[in-house]
């Protein structure tokens, strides 16, 4: 009898618990839907994601490392983040490289036999490209398919201009695997060319776009081969190009570019804190590269990435949260041709010994929100995914495996912290990636917004039940 | 022993069946990953759906119902079909309504006290609507905030021209759902202020756009209340207007439209068959719309869902694929005001006794794709969801319950066929609907190809396995 009311008892007190349990379980359910959907919101109707860009694009423009334009966005970025709401707002001073395009790029060509009719080839040397000299270079052009094909043809480049026929693969799924594998021509081209002997290089823009743009980005020189100039020209006259050449015309190219390095030059991080209620001393960073290549106004690369960051922060606080831990926004220096921001973050991260829980960057644009990538296993995703359901009415539908993006890697590299990176739809990034029109007007406002939402509930969610789970 | 003998036999044979069974299901799983491989490259190396969208778009531009336009348009339909590869193109002809906008509309508003300063608005008379009359119409305006809000100042509109302040809810995450939220004002405003007298109504454009373009569609009157005019404003302009007329002031405004209704024109669905070999008399569908507003190129309404339909006929065909049941590409006559093309075509099915097995129709716009909507129960859904898979890295995530598009939506209705619609994105789509800037550059070639790509896996899998599972 005794024995019954204690069982009774204890199973009372068992449901009781499990009530309690699953009470709590559904307040903090309801208390995460009430807020997120405030936080929707908050800023589908009054984010300033769009004005701050359209502000950056219009009023700084492209802004390379080194250049004066760069100094002018590290003061928009101060200015916009204490408008923001950020607690404190200061400069971390980083050395960057300094590279200049030196005046316009200029390239035609001429085809044996035609008079001495020029075309124009739209060209931009790539990102640490050394010049030819003020005067250009005027050299026979040679057709060279791909690396194979490069060393079959190691005796006839000699002098030449090699003519990279790199195809951007347009049968990839992800723009980024077609990024990547083409990507090789740009980085490694110049330097495998000039082993060789080569005299300059010429590859296809990046891009499957549809049309003429050229798309700068760096090239990487392998330090035990001479230093050749190097270009990308515009598709659609890369295609007439090796049209001429594959039909065995004999073709000379023009090209002049100024481009030179210059000592590094002092840049700077652009940080804006909030601080922590419960753990001020464990940091959640969210970011973007404030550069971008010179001859745009780095809307979508990565303008979108600095103003998502910022409307993170700026809606939160609007709302009237809290946050757990210490939030920063960091506007990278440097991303495009050296890293150094990313690097110098981290170190200084390393040697003050600050505890980072998560650091998300947003760098593939701001197009509508698909994803998130992160430097997770799947087993580990497998638990995260369980938060899907408050993302997928709002665009993101899928958490992959991958890592961050490359400004918050160095934190993951020396300090694990747990990197991810907001993984837009790809479709229209790599049209205008480095080029001319990436520009204000390409960036659609909702689009824009949906990315800063996203990324607001993953930075309240990892806030609020931390990832080790 | 003999028992053992048998049982042994029969495990056999249940083992050799089984495995059977699981080759076949395997076999056929490679072999749809290879077909669906096979058309993936083939639509994202040689899709011409670009390609036809330009000239349709540069060389018809707008083609509303009745228009010379539309004759423009049906003709370039019946050759690109051609030239898609259908055994058999025709016209299927129909009576389509003949609006007219007549002229250009004009609109501008005076603010007493202000001297004679007329401030010009951007607008579009609402399509359907009829005009003022050459001389147009001088009248004091009266803001009204909803419907509710007419009911209050139902005794102040007489003889006014009743200007709502109906807002596109940003809030919504279906765009699609701020749209049939804020139409209602397009479609029931004008009769409704018609009832207690109003002269002329004008709304601001249905769109969370934002520029100032004003975006037109179709109104209804109610047959029992006079037809006043309607326009629709660009949101900048209509933002200005109505805090003029918030803040007390008295304003008139001016509108002049010559819009007018002909009889009825005879227009046609433009149909491209390609013979089954197995169920040549079970039809599958596939179109969009080829009309358009008149303002626009009707780039994205309904350019894309037209050229979207002729290249799953061409890149099917061009892999030489053999399709079990007849495919039907339907370009289908006056959508936008009438439906008059998608009811023809149901009834001219009902009427020859016609199968219809499945009708697809993509009339949201060229974005990238992100699902399908079906005229399913969920539980039929789920079945369908098992393909899933095939479609997730192409960009379709989701099949939702919902419906298909509006012209295969009779046939649903009277002939009880099942119908489904793609759902691309929709971010970008009602900053440009209806509206002038609804033109062939403001769609990507890579999202309008996989926009084919989806709607060709789809029609390929209903081919092969049909949809009684």
């Amino acid at each position: 009898m005794f024995g019954l009311i204690l069982k009774k008892h204890t199973m009372r007190l068992f449901v009781w618990l499990l009530a309690a349990l699953v009470c709590q379980n559904a307040v903090a359910q309801v208390e995460d839907s009430l807020l997120i959907k405030n936080l929707s919101d908050e800023i589908l109707l009054r984010s300033t994601a769009y004005e701050n860009l359209r502000v950056l694009c219009k009023t700084v423009g492209g802004r390379l490392a080194g250049s004066p334009n760069m100094l002018k966005a590290e003061s928009w970025g101060q200015k916009t983040l204490e408008q923001a709401g950020a607690d404190r707002v200061w400069l971390q001073e980083c050395l960057v490289p300094h590279w200049e395009r030196g005046g316009t790029d200029s390239a035609w060509y001429s085809v044996k036999g035609n008079g001495n009719q020029k075309v124009r080839l739209d060209i931009l040397a790539l990102g640490n490209s050394v010049g030819t000299g003020e005067k250009g270079i005027l050299l026979p052009a040679i057709l060279v398919q791909d690396f194979a094909d490069l060393e079959q043809k190691k005796d006839q480049v000699k002098g030449k201009i090699v003519v990279f026929n790199n195809v951007f693969n347009n049968t990839y799924l992800e723009t980024f695997l077609s990024y990547v594998d083409d990507g090789i021509y740009r980085r490694s081209g110049p330097s495998r060319a000039a082993k060789y002997g080569a005299a300059a290089v010429m590859i296809r823009s990046i891009t499957g776009s549809t049309d003429n743009n050229p798309h700068t980005g760096s090239t990487a020189y392998d330090s035990t081969q001479p230093k050749i100039p190097a270009a990308a020209m515009g598709l659609k006259d890369a295609d007439q190009l090796i049209a001429l050449l594959k039909s065995g015309k004999q073709v000379d190219i023009y090209y002049r570019s100024g481009a030179n390095f210059k000592p590094d030059a002092t840049g700077h991080n652009v940080i804006g804190e909030w601080k922590g209620t419960e753990f001020p001393d464990q940091y959640i960073t969210v970011g973007g590269h404030l550069d971008s290549w010179d001859p745009a106004e780095g809307a979508h690369d990565d303008g979108t990435g600095c103003v998502h960051s910022i409307e993170v922060l700026r809606a939160l606080k609007a709302m009237g949260y809290k946050p757990r831990h210490t939030i920063r926004v960091v506007l990278f220096a440097n991303e495009e041709n050296g890293l150094r921001g990313g690097r110098k973050y981290a170190q200084e991260a390393v040697s003050k010994n600050e505890k980072h829980v998560f650091a998300l960057e947003s760098d593939a644009g701001g197009f509508t929100p698909r994803g998130f990538s992160f430097s997770f296993s799947e087993e580990q995703l497998n638990k995260l995914r369980r938060w899907l359901p408050f993302f997928e009415p709002r665009g993101v539908h899928r958490f992959t495996t991958g890592g961050g993006g490359a400004d918050v890697s160095p934190l993951n590299a020396l300090l694990k912290t747990p990197v991810a990176e907001l993984t837009p739809d790809g479709s229209r990034y790599f049209d205008l990636h480095h080029a001319r029109n990436d520009v204000f007007e390409q960036v659609n406002k909702r689009e824009l917004d949906l990315g800063a939402l996203n990324m607001a509930i993953l930075i309240y969610l990892v806030d609020k039940y931390g990832l080790e789970q």
